[in-house]
């Protein structure tokens, strides 16, 4: 297909693609004339893929391009290709180790990691959601809000429910390019998505509890 | 007590406390001279709930002091109160009518609050988080990624259990004042861990379903 029915079918701007060919983030099509290229599938495939992680992520292109590069090893299981996707995304600022507060938040997670048997998120293995959780808690234990490990347990058990029908979405499609790319735009979207469901069941609860009419 | 100590039980700087002070956010307290003042437990707990909205969940003074008028109504119950808190915290762009897309979300996610049984969030009732919801489905359905109702509801009921969790927090509060800063802070405070909590649960279903070694 030409440039403009790859803009058309991915729903990416065409100038948009003609950035991403500039910057390797999409590979040249086959060249037809000094001014016509022809891309094929796989191009959309990989299109999808770069948008999910530049437009939907936000991720900095160089790290794009090198969480890219793992995605397509074919060396890689599809476990470690998502995760290269996904731990691309930004996590916000990591632990303040000067903070008293962090080395709390960090006793609280460990136990509530072990309790669930997580074999990663660990101090070992500080995966970029271990060190946004550290961060997180550390908040709620300085301002002096409950988010002892048995606070939190109830959540994260909750937040594996919410794993399994996200892995499902992800293995709703074929290939790992795919997989790779809706793992990374589902992460991210699905997260306002759980915040509104979260914030209409508070009203609802609070309505059951508290209503008085 | 005096203003210092006042600052040093809630943690906020005494310049930041003077500048609610003439924002109105905080009564003045008993004047003890023309430099000194007295501030009482009351202060305490009030100073919390502005924190909570301010500095915590982002509201813009004129609405912080809007929803203070709320909370601070004694012929309101509990839950009008929590949901004058909650309400006036900030959930992201409304909608846009003009796009198709978001016809879609709203169709879907009346399904889903059907479903559930839920009062509020229907159009009828557009709270601030139902059109958070609508615009979060919006964008999902315009990049064609799955958000039907039958992919919701899984979510939504995992909402519902996290809700009792949240609400379980805040009645540990006692005064009226001091859960509907609670419901702020831990409604702002509890997203990220959540997010984060996913993120992990996210990778060890990988690992589980397509982990090699």
């Amino acid at each position: 297909m030409r440039l403009a029915e790859l803009s058309e079918r991915s729903g990416v701007p065409a100038t948009t693609i003609k950035y991403y060919l500039r910057e390797k983030l999409l590979p040249q099509g086959r060249r037809l004339s000094a001014t016509q290229a022809d891309y094929g599938e796989e191009h959309l495939r990989r299109l999808k893929l770069v948008r999910a992680l530049i437009q939907v992520g936000q991720v900095p292109i160089a790290q794009a391009r090198k969480a890219l590069a793992a995605i397509e090893d074919e060396s890689l299981d599809q476990h470690m290709r998502l995760g290269a996707a996904t731990f691309a995304l930004p996590h916000g600022p990591d632990p303040d180790e000067n903070d008293p507060a962090t080395a709390v938040a960090r006793r609280e997670v460990k136990k509530v990691i072990a309790e669930l048997g997580w074999r990663y998120g660990t101090e070992d293995c500080p995966t970029p959601a271990y060190q946004m959780l550290v961060t997180a808690v550390s908040a709620l234990t300085r301002l002096g809000y409950p988010c002892s490990a048995e606070h939190l347990k109830p959540y994260a058990r909750l937040a594996a429910q919410q794993a399994v029908q996200d892995l499902d979405l992800v293995e709703s499609y074929d290939s790992p390019i795919e997989r790779a790319a809706a793992a990374v735009a589902l992460t991210i979207l699905y997260e306002p998505v759980l915040m509104s469901l979260r914030r209409l069941a508070e009203t609802e609860e609070s309505l059951h509890r508290f209503g008085s009419a």
